[in-house]
């Protein structure tokens, strides 16, 4: 039997969010960062495997232990505050793990908000920013709006153009209600990791999700390179106006570096942006709540188009599979795991046990 | 000779930006509103129509003088500071014109800036706000980033329904460059000035534009009446994020009451949204610009799609006409020429002079 037939006859380990935490803040600690550092990021990435994001989950650890390896991600970084006004901070991450940077933005930008009634904290300089949706879900628990933006380096089409000129730059909008609304969504038609799944499956592409190398439309997977922007000249545009609000705001400018060939443009960075508004500035929090729950009530009253099959808010989906995978833990796909237990060989750190193999 | 055939024979006329203005202006103040505002609503309209932007143009001068006339925008408003903190204040516009609430959020949104870093401008209660990039753009003019939205009835469909369930809330964001950025895009696929542009000359759309009014998709223009989000949930979860961080902050909920068909649900009411940061307290402005214009510059090196013809930036195609219309006049639709000279008898005032006929 060979190795693909023996892992295709086992089913997917499945895992319980401690155990996946607790190791992969072993193996982040053992690359070098502070106990409490390698838990802010083990406590992002598994959070997104707990919402079905398995895309940003703890898929991304063997990448994320390369980049500090290959000296790009800073595990002990000197993380400052650069510029601070009343309502906002730039804070230079020093290559931080992203969910580092992120996390302290996010509490820079509520702290602010709480003080001025809004409050931005701008992200200069750091790595990978794992799901957004994890620091405005966290504003709004807090009683906030928020919006977090990423800026990155170039990957999906610029509109007008056969080539990469833009980053999949996703948006994140949260608020509070019964439960938060949040939506977390890629500027580009289809995201990398739906591209990367199709490649495996080796499944045709629709027309108008990605480019080829050389730039032509393809429907073939495995031809597929570079994802098309969202609505055309709406998606380009947003993620360019993504990195100038970001990125040259923060004087860290990514597309143009990486554009241009200089070699700053040829390593992995990113910038971020966290905008919080405190609510209870405005008016009663209780009555906003009430009114995004009558609201989520309404579209729910709404005839239901068959083909979609229901009617779904920003974060419901992510919300449901949250509360079964908390109970019944999260599948772990066998290449993924064998990735891992790979990485936990080398780096001498105990597996994760499953709940079931 | 027919009327029809009669005006299908004369080239539209051509009137003068200043022509326009005045003509507007004169309108706006025999409909009621002082001279100061009703040349700011004058100066909105035929900005958009310099640009190139007729449907948010000097056509909506009738439906504006309507709304005056049934009472649902206020030609002499009470606006008042509802809240204030140090980075924000909600303006209560007591349903002053769009234009009128907007520009004086803008101004408060650029003072909360210098004062704070970033300025927040949430305005309750407005009618139609006009093109939102010229309230980004004025800011980009004043060294600032800038980001607008708009809330509004709903008139699209919600993902998942077949139904309008949100509006088509547009977004806009702009930053100065040797000539600003300005994004300014619905969040429909179409906008309802496109759709309403095929319905006149009856050519087919194409799929995935918009539904019959029994909610069933239609390449029929005089068949479309409810336009579909732009990339499907992205689109209409961005519109129902931007009714909560717009409407619901500023406790003036749009869509619940018309989708629960209250009766203030049944006004033509919006809300609005203008943010500002003051790029001169992160870093160097010109420098500002200059990564802008590199940016500008990279992204226009790129292979070029033949089928798009050349690559645009954002409000690039507008600033063009801007230049060409400056110069040479803006054409004016005979059937609009022939409202507006309607109007103008109804009202007394006397009609624009036309450069040609």
């Amino acid at each position: 039997m060979s190795k693909t037939q023996l892992h295709a006859g086992q089913a997917a380990p499945t895992v319980s969010a401690d155990a996946l935490k607790r190791f992969a803040t072993d193996v982040f600690a053992r690359a070098g960062m502070p106990k409490a550092d390698a838990a802010v990021v083990a406590e992002v990435l598994v959070w997104a495997n707990l919402r079905g994001v398995d895309t940003h989950g703890v898929t991304r650890i063997p990448r994320y232990v390369d980049l500090i390896e290959t000296g790009e991600m800073n595990p002990r970084p000197a993380m400052a505050v650069r510029t601070e006004t009343a309502a906002s901070v730039l804070i230079e991450a020093d290559r931080a793990a992203g969910p580092v940077a992120m996390t302290r933005a996010t509490a820079e930008a509520l702290r602010k908000a709480r003080d001025a009634g809004v409050g931005l904290a701008l992200v200069r300089a750091t790595t990978h920013t794992a799901a957004l949706g994890y620091y405005t879900f966290a504003a709004a628990r807090e009683g906030m709006a928020a919006i977090a933006l990423a800026a990155s380096l170039p990957n999906v089409v610029y509109h007008g153009t056969r080539a990469a000129g833009v980053s999949t730059s996703p948006i994140s909008i949260a608020v509070p209600g019964r439960e938060p609304l949040v939506l977390d969504m890629a500027t580009s038609v289809v995201s990398m990791g739906k591209l990367n799944q199709a490649k495996r499956t080796g499944e045709r592409i629709p027309e108008g999700w990605a480019l080829d190398k050389d730039g032509n439309p393809t429907t073939d997977p495995r031809a597929a390179q570079i994802p098309l922007p969202m609505a055309g000249p709406k998606g380009s545009g947003l993620s360019l106006m993504i990195e100038c609000i970001t990125s040259l705001i923060a004087s860290n400018p990514l597309l143009a570096e990486s554009l241009e060939g200089t070699p700053e443009g040829r390593r992995h960075r990113q910038n971020g942006f966290v905008m919080a508004i405190d609510l209870a500035q405005f008016g009663d929090p209780e009555n906003f709540r009430r009114e995004v729950d009558r609201l989520v009530k309404a579209l729910k009253s709404l005839p239901v188009d068959r083909d979609a099959g229901e009617i779904l808010m920003p974060g419901e989906r992510g919300r449901r599979t949250f509360e079964s995978r908390s109970r019944d833990g999260i599948p772990i796909p066998r290449a993924v795991y064998d990735e891992l237990q790979a990485l936990a060989n080398r780096l001498g750190v105990a597996m994760f046990p499953s709940l079931s193999r």
